[in-house]
């Protein structure tokens, strides 16, 4: 993946190196990486080339990449820590920071078309992917839910079912997004996929419950961004609505349910139920 | 156009009424619809189907609208008026106007993607619209040029040399895209669409030395936006390095160069002629 990664981003940069400075700065910081992994996951679980999954997964990255950098901006979230490192706009100033984001997201439409024109994929499958996943990073996905969020933690409340609306926009979406994107590389029938739609709403959540449990639990060393930071910006958490312990019971319930949406999916979906083990019981 | 524009618009938006309402709030702004405009016209030099050149038009007209409203950001150009109205971020604040811009650059991409998933043009010419798209706005691009922008800006002080290579990058790959785009949604042969290519080269260049003098000389009231801008924030214009007569002649000049490029190409091209000379005629 990282391989990948620095061969998919152009080697030389003329007059624009500071701007490709930028991205380069947050796409190679130290990440879990979660998004291209699900999405190489789910291509082994239909038995697809993982050489395509892999690009596909590479350009999710650079998404998730991108929505990080700008989260981080004054006008957003304002944190100054990110991956273990000042933030992108700490470095590299807020314009250049706001231009390094948008690059990696047009970058990563750029990948994806590639795939379709080089033959990764067919044509008419990029396409498709490159509509679906507009449609979950865009107004009423990844970025919808950033301006809920924005919308929340001004008004200094949220209601249990708002949070829930909020956080699968923000990232559920992302992640399901990624599972789809494998699948459909694949070549994956609507019967698998829809029973991976399934898995990746289940996980999808979980990761978001599990975050809000690690903005209170972890260590800030290796979680690698300040611990507390949405009590400090009065955003409202699952933590907070349900308690520790109610959070705990919830996650173990959609891990649960993630693997019983894929349950006869053979041995090849192992590495997915590996995954879906992993966001559930991850320190950082 | 504007119809064509609503009709891609989603209709509802359910609990993201307010960032859907900032995205069309600068979309539908009065504008010139100069990159749709050159797009229909290339597309009909090459005998093509205006609704195909119409959509992928208005996927660059989100697309323009997007590099707007970031522009004017504190971050950025920190401009107040635009297209004469508040800025977006004055009006919804600089949080949702960031998310705002990035939704229409995501929306282009779904309408160019669903281009090619509904049969508007081939798979295959939509992946190869949008590779070459995200080349020319991205961090090479259109991204590119705005990092250089405020570079200069920052230092004071830019060669007519450095200007040149970031006006092409920022404004004028743009508007040769718009017209390859229309060039390549009409089935172009390899031999016109390099002639269509010099013609947006010229054209584009011509844009941004009127945009300079515009910037000086223009009607505040007519164009929409706080007349000597550029000189405020120690922006090198054409204007600057060549006078205002210097300047008229290279516009005089680029017209005559743009002319000729497509001068074997049939009456079906006058459309594109006549949006030549109205950009270096025009006074807003």
């Amino acid at each position: 993946m990282e391989r990948r990664l620095r061969e998919l981003m152009p080697g030389t940069a003329g007059p624009f190196a500071l701007v490709k400075e930028a991205m380069e700065y947050s796409l190679f910081a130290p990440g879990k990486r979660i998004r291209p992994i699900l999405c190489l996951a789910a291509s082994e679980a239909c038995g697809g080339d993982p050489e395509a999954a892999l690009t596909f997964g590479c350009a999710l990255e650079m998404i998730h990449t991108y929505t990080l950098i700008h989260d981080d901006l004054p006008a957003m979230d304002n944190d100054d820590l990110r991956r273990g490192r000042p933030s992108n706009h700490v470095v590299y100033g807020e314009d250049q920071a706001l231009l390094a984001g948008c690059g990696l997201l047009t970058m990563a439409y750029e990948v994806m078309a590639g795939a379709g024109q080089t033959g990764l994929v067919d044509p008419a499958v990029a396409t498709r992917i490159i509509a679906e996943t507009s449609q979950a990073i865009g107004w009423a996905g990844t970025m919808g839910g950033q301006s809920l969020d924005m919308i929340f933690t001004k008004r200094g409340d949220a209601t249990l079912e708002e949070l829930e609306l909020m956080e699968f926009a923000k990232t559920a979406r992302l992640l399901i997004t990624a599972i789809r994107n494998g699948a459909l590389s694949a070549g994956a029938d609507a019967n698998t996929l829809a029973k991976l739609t399934v898995f990746g709403e289940k996980i999808g959540l979980a990761f978001q419950v599990a975050d809000d449990l690690l903005d209170v639990t972890a260590d800030e060393g290796k979680l690698g961004k300040p611990v507390g930071s949405d009590a400090r910006q009065g955003k409202t958490t699952y933590a907070d609505r349900l308690g520790l312990e109610g959070a705990r019971e919830l996650l173990a319930k959609l891990l649960h349910d993630a693997l019983a949406a894929i349950g006869d999916l053979d041995a090849k979906a192992e590495a997915l139920r590996a995954i879906a083990r992993f966001i559930v019981e991850r320190t950082y």
